[in-house]
């Protein structure tokens, strides 16, 4: 039952040494979830033993190179490795010809379906969905179509208290009732009903986790509402804060408009990358976030964040 | 007077850890000419302190993937760091597309020009020409059009050794012959003429170094006389001996095939790479090499080979 962030890549526009660009896997219950793919991202798999095969979707947030110029080699590879499983690449329209202009030239090695799905909204909206996953794609606010994407745990089924079924005698029918969130109710042949609340029957075993991820992007009105509530939040900070005239030039976020929204989201944690190749003293971009937000931490490559399972006691 | 190779990737079509795609700078007099543009190249440029703004021209052996997905990012990152001054790439012709395609959806940052040079030979020939340097581009033996690069030093002026001058009072013009490599002939009022040999009169300073590029290859008849007396010969060694079935399925060279190469064109020394996922036992391809052409150097990533000017006394 794993929730895992992986940070593969955290420079911005130019990769320096160490920080590869803008690239990161979520895994979540076994299956792994590539979130936008830049140059190298094929070397941070290897170094974090993750193999390309085991990539269920991937997930583009724009098409600015820093964030795709990985997907030619990776899926390369897959084709040399004798993938077989379609892919899916959930991306803005505009990555389309991208994709068919790459299968035009390299896709004669690679045996499996990639399906460009394309991705269009101005608010959020479901785009993935499994019995236990979804994901939502949003609008973000960086000059050109760009999504960020909320990835949420579906609530899990109730778990029945097992002593509860030997002192009322529930019936499976009534088991299956709690299962799904609903009180049981008796009718007695008079018609009087007796109900068996929820509440006393049943308990959810976990709290549902959830990982947001906001890059590239300003800052906008709706973004923390959109994000609210989630346990980890990642968020672009190209800039120090006395950067703040170039962020908004060029569509990107301050360290503390990071915090900031991470602050109105109510997230549980924040979590920073995407640094302008000018800053390179990490210590600095998180002691800003942490003035307002002081759960914020400054990724580099190759960081585990992981959500672990809230288990909730009968 | 700098004559120096750096090997800036050496894994195949998939890389591995330490590992980066084909890549390597050739220095000569201060230019520096990228040989292959594998994933991760601006890393490795990185990594051995080069700009990508030093970068003369480019030179592209084929269209496969892990010799140029790091094109794009270094083009942009160019881009980013405002060069003007135009750039060269000299490839195969299907090479025209791929860049085409990129400068259409990533041009609008680059504001240097970027020209590709189409190259289409069945033998040797001058692609590239500076007042002390010679590039050649010849057929190599891959299954898709494939270039290999040798890059020659021009013979350097004489030097005229300077006691002659005075032992025989030579005037300018005399002096301007030694330069040139001729004889000096005087001839007198009476018609005879004496003959002072450009032998005794002058010196070349130093031996015009000289570097090959050969990969991807198959064996092929030509390619010893091609690359003859080369100091540094690069050539592909993708298998151990025992996958040599492997080797010409792919139009690779094994170990040993690389070593003849070697012997046959007199190269002054043997640096293999672009070894295969499979085996990592570089000094396995080492010693196989060395068994038949014991001056082998198995490149790994950032290994420098310099060609020391090898001045001559006058």
């Amino acid at each position: 039952m794993d929730f895992t962030l992986t940070v593969l890549g955290t420079a911005s526009a130019k990769p320096v040494i160490g920080r590869q660009q803008s690239a990161q896997v979520l895994s979540v219950h076994g299956r792994s979830f590539l979130i936008d793919c830049g140059e190298g991202v094929q070397m941070r798999l290897q170094q974090c033993r993750l193999s390309p095969m085991k990539i269920d979707s991937i997930f583009i947030s724009h098409i600015h190179g820093d964030h795709v110029f990985g997907l030619p080699g990776l899926l390369s590879t897959m084709g040399m490795l004798s993938r077989t499983q379609p892919l899916n690449i959930y991306a803005p329209a505009n990555f389309g010809p991208l994709l068919k202009f790459f299968l035009s030239y390299y896709g004669e090695g690679i045996a499996f379906e990639i399906r460009h799905v394309p991705l269009t909204m101005k608010e959020p909206s479901v785009v993935y969905e499994t019995k236990s996953l979804e994901v939502s794609a949003f609008p973000l606010n960086h000059g050109i179509e760009t999504l960020g994407f909320l990835f949420r745990e579906k609530e899990p089924q109730y778990n029945v208290r097992k002593w509860k079924i030997d002192e009322y005698g529930l019936t499976l029918a009534e088991i299956g009732a709690v299962k799904r969130g609903e009180d049981v109710v008796r009718v007695a042949p008079d018609g009087s009903s007796l109900v068996l609340p929820l509440a006393e029957l049943g308990y959810m075993p976990y709290q549902a986790r959830s990982y947001a991820y906001c890059s590239d992007t300003a800052p906008f009105p709706e973004e923390a509402s959109w994000v609210h509530g989630v346990d980890i939040l990642y968020h672009e900070a190209t800039y120090l804060e006395e950067l703040s005239e170039m962020a908004a030039a060029r569509h990107h976020s301050t360290t503390l408009q990071a915090a900031r929204c991470a602050l109105e989201a109510g997230a549980g944690k924040l979590v920073i990358g995407h640094y302008s190749s000018r800053g390179q003293d990490i210590a600095s971009y998180e002691a800003e976030c942490r003035s307002m937000f002081p759960s914020t931490f400054a990724a580099s490559d190759l960081d585990v964040f992981d959500v672990p399972l809230d288990k909730v006691e009968p």
